[in-house]
């Protein structure tokens, strides 16, 4: 019975430490185990952080949702057995009586700021990076209170490390101790990538705030922090403008289905305090049709809905006109005002599928054509240079669909960000025009694809961009596939899009976890070069799907909970390294 | 302004009566609207039913609800501007104070049963037929209150009828009154097929009570009427049997994820007063191994999972051996137990994917084809015989998957029925057989398919049966294909299958709805001959769609909302017949 025992604490020594995802740079664990005292505490230390008080809400915030978590996950061990057999090593198990988080003062900045102030940074001047020491009996020799650290030079980074502690305890089954396994636990981070988005359509399908910040909250905990917010598109306009009130007025599905000006301040409050700043897209001139409700001056092809197929990808129909004064005051004065409300210092344009059939049929664009001797593209860049001006004015940088870079002759300041969406395969090509790159190819980050086609076409044809793409698939992507290494720099990070022809309220959670938290770790964490090993994440995956789910958050089973109780015992293939 | 008003009353009164489905064998409509009066009540009528009103108990629950749905509902119509433009023709309407339900006074059944026990009858002995005949004021000369009437042979009938007249009613935005369009309304209506099922698989993903109920109303709003409850697998056994309480006590994924015999009761009983009948599946002899949690003297090939692909389609390995007098016992005294929980006259033993490997390297089964000189198939059609004795002793015909009928030379009775799940291709192979046909093919009816291999492999391989079956193609099926025109009786219906190896409470509703929903029409809606029409379709299946998330239950979006309120504006090709 005892030498059984010791086998089974064997067993659980030598386990890795599974619940952390995305996965730390680096990582170094013991054997023992410890227990959270029952008045374990999370406590700050360090003058920069006490002498800047006025700035510590929201690092105080993710410190409460902190403790929240650890004593409501209850998420028991993914083992058999739910991690009963380790109750008398736990019971046994020294007590950690806090967590001190440290922010380093740093000579660099000497003014501590919020949470959110460092997550509105351009991403050159963020610092994400922590470290997290948890020790155990083993290594604390003078006997004292066991009290781990978590230091960072940012408030962002300790918000991050907190993430990362809570994913390392778990509760024995029947209430009972909160533990963490494989300690001594010493842990250094930061993320491979300064951009890590999941990107929302609330055009096609509205959703509510409530949907948008447990969203944020999931995304938090996979450390992603930039949402992408396609927020307004050609089937409906939801989002207020504080210049143009008219346009979600008129434009919304109807007038619960719309942000209002509070909303959006909700949001990215509650955005930023997560460390997640809000990548607010306009899409424009192309998906505009519903800015026809309020304003159908500005809209070329308005209403072709009969022919749509002709005029746009999908109905209804219209794009901003081209080289129409008016238009093109309007469409400035749009994206600062929807920029305004955001404190991120990037803005998305948007600039995909332009249709060229819907101007070639509008008088007033094919009148500046001919007046102006001018190439439609010679307009269309004439209206993306004005609205990029306007958007620099206002301190912003601008984020463009790839078109714009490659099909597209645009001129575009060097400094624009391009997201990489039609395919993996066109990213040299927008690497090779100096842009920075956000990858976003549907070949591996469309969550929507694999669900049929959505027209009404008789018959079961498949989707656009079929087959769904699967978390294996997710994690397969190479962020520096096809790139020279001089480009690597070029890279600012990737996302995961959820576009919602097919979706809403009703299966946000199921169809964006946890595969955006795939990509999530594909965009945090150093690759060691080559593939990425799903046989080793998976595991892990498991864990931040079950925590997820107890989260709150409706994330899919990813296989039988047979196979998530018994690590690797579901594999084929690769089953020979386990 | 009078002129246009005219045009747009124009517009709603051509329009057809969108919201049923499935849809009606015959409908009848006219050109008027009426609303229903704040005191319209749902009244019975006939001698039969007041004599009887001990049966009345299931059927007046479904009058509750009926009314419930008629209050809560609150479904606008999907039309720009939800209706807001009938106001006027609302606010004129003649006022339908209620709806009689007749029960028709048949000499064949003097004895008036009720709703569970008319949907626990032999197929052939089911009556689920109504009529509905909704009035409008220029069909009652007389100027007396309107009345509408239901009418059927069976309370079944009745309750089918109740939510056919619930799918017509809509309400005016920002409330006010519950009306009716294109009325005067006459529907005969019965289905085409007396098995409509939706299968759940309770064992790779465990799924509450609640799940299942809420499961349960949506199969009554799309008339379905069998629950095929795939049970138990290797994976897990939830479920309580009276005979053998060990099972789920110890083959359970934990204490909390089971189904007790209170459990299985009201679940029964809750289906029963929906019309709903249950066709329980105990899987024998594979997918068993949870049975060796308890019972491993009773399992061939047990714990062999580290070479599991060689021994099951999935882990974990197990079968019930072969040639074994306790094994037999034990396996005919399981399925008495389990069918004696169930009212239905069927009862489902399984027989799929039964593993010859499995058995090569069982001594108990080995020994007895030495021993008896016999073949594997001859010992499993022992087994088989003698499980479906013992049912057929207890009053319960036997339902099987294909491989029993196809792959495995077994004596099977004439009146086994077999459920065609492989591949459609194979339905005229079992019909050549003789034997009773349920549709299950998995290139149709297999909601689970499209989201990746869920074996711990690298990268992102698909499903094995890929593509995901979009609701067109599941619409798409012909259940005569293939077959002579004799053998069209063979064909006693089919289903839509949920398999949990990647689905659980978290997107059971989006995963299943209103795709299963699709399937009850195919085998509820006789198709005039040729291919349905999708397009047709799609309007009432957004109408199902939106009724059901306001009930409660979250089934997906099939397309933007912008063309759910615009019939047809979102087709391509078709376009021109509209």
């Amino acid at each position: 019975m005892k030498i059984y025992l010791i086998a089974s604490v064997l067993v659980l020594l030598l386990e890795p430490v599974k619940g952390l995802w995305p996965a730390p740079q680096e990582l170094e664990r013991g054997k023992d185990v410890i227990r959270l005292a029952e008045e374990f505490d999370i406590t700050l230390k360090g003058s920069a952080l006490l002498e800047n008080a006025a700035y510590l809400g929201d690092l105080m915030d993710g410190v409460k949702r902190t403790h929240e978590y650890l004593i409501n996950d209850n998420l028991q061990r993914l083992v058999v057995g739910r991690g009963e057999s380790d109750r008398s090593l736990v019971n046994a198990a020294p007590e950690l009586v806090g967590l001190n988080l440290v922010l380093a003062d740093s000579e660099w900045s000497p003014i501590v700021l919020s949470v959110t102030e460092e997550a509105h940074k351009l991403y050159e001047d963020q610092d994400e990076s922590y470290t997290l020491n948890i020790p155990s009996n083993s290594t604390s020799a003078n006997g004292g209170a066991l009290l781990a650290t978590l230091s960072a030079n940012t408030t962002l980074g300790l918000i991050r490390g907190l993430q990362t502690f809570s994913q390392l305890v778990y509760t024995l089954p029947s209430g009972g101790y909160r533990y963490i396994i494989n300690t001594p636990i010493s842990i250094r981070d930061a993320p491979a990538f300064s951009h890590r988005a999941f990107m929302l359509d609330t055009s096609r399908a509205w959703f509510p705030v409530d949907d948008i910040l447990r969203t944020l909250d999931a995304m938090s905990w996979a450390k992603l922090n930039v949402l992408h917010w396609h927020a307004t598109d050609s089937q409906s306009w939801p989002l207020f403008i504080p210049a143009f009130p008219e346009l979600s007025q008129h434009g919304a599905y109807s007038s619960s289905q719309t942000y209002s000006r509070s909303d959006i301040t909700f949001i990215r409050e509650y955005a930023g305090s997560l460390g997640i700043t809000i990548l607010l897209e306009i899409d424009i001139p192309g998906h505009t049709a519903s800015i026809g409700e309020s304003h159908p001056e500005y809209i070329a092809c308005r209403g072709k809905d009969d022919k749509w197929e002709r005029f746009a990808v999908e109905p209804p129909t219209g794009q901003l006109k081209l080289g129409d004064p008016a238009t093109q005051a309007f469409a400035e004065e749009l994206v600062k005002s929807a920029s305004d409300m955001m404190s991120s210092p990037y803005f998305s344009t948007g600039g995909d599928e332009i249709n060229d059939a819907c101007y070639e049929q509008d008088l007033t664009t094919t009148s500046a054509l001919l007046n102006g001797n001018a190439t439609l593209d010679e307009l269309l860049s004439t209206f993306v240079e004005g609205v990029h001006h306007r958007l620099r004015a206002a301190g912003k940088t601008s984020v463009v669909w790839e078109e714009m870079a490659l099909n597209r002759n645009i001129k575009l300041a060097n400094d624009t960000i391009v997201t990489v969406w039609i395919s993996s395969a066109n990213v040299r090509a927008v690497a090779d025009k100096g842009h920075r790159i956000i990858h976003a190819a549907s070949d591996y980050f469309y969550l929507d694809c694999g669900a049929g086609g959505w027209v009404g076409k008789r018959g079961g044809s498949n989707s656009w961009c079929d087959p769904f793409k699967s978390w294996q698939k997710i994690y397969s992507f190479d962020p520096f596939a096809s790139l020279d290494e001089l480009q690597h720099s070029q890279v600012l990070g990737g996302e995961a899009l959820l576009w919602t022809e097919q979706a809403g309220p009703e299966n946000l959670d199921s169809i964006a976890w946890p595969r955006a938290a795939a990509a999530a770790e594909v965009f945090w964490s150093r690759s060691s070069g080559g593939a990425r090993n799903a046989t080793e994440a998976l595991p892990r995956l498991h864990d931040w799907r079950y925590r997820a789910v107890n989260r709150g958050v409706g994330a899919v089973r990813l296989q039988p909970e047979w196979c998530a109780l018994r690590p690797h015992a579901c594999d084929v293939e690769e089953k020979e390294e386990h």
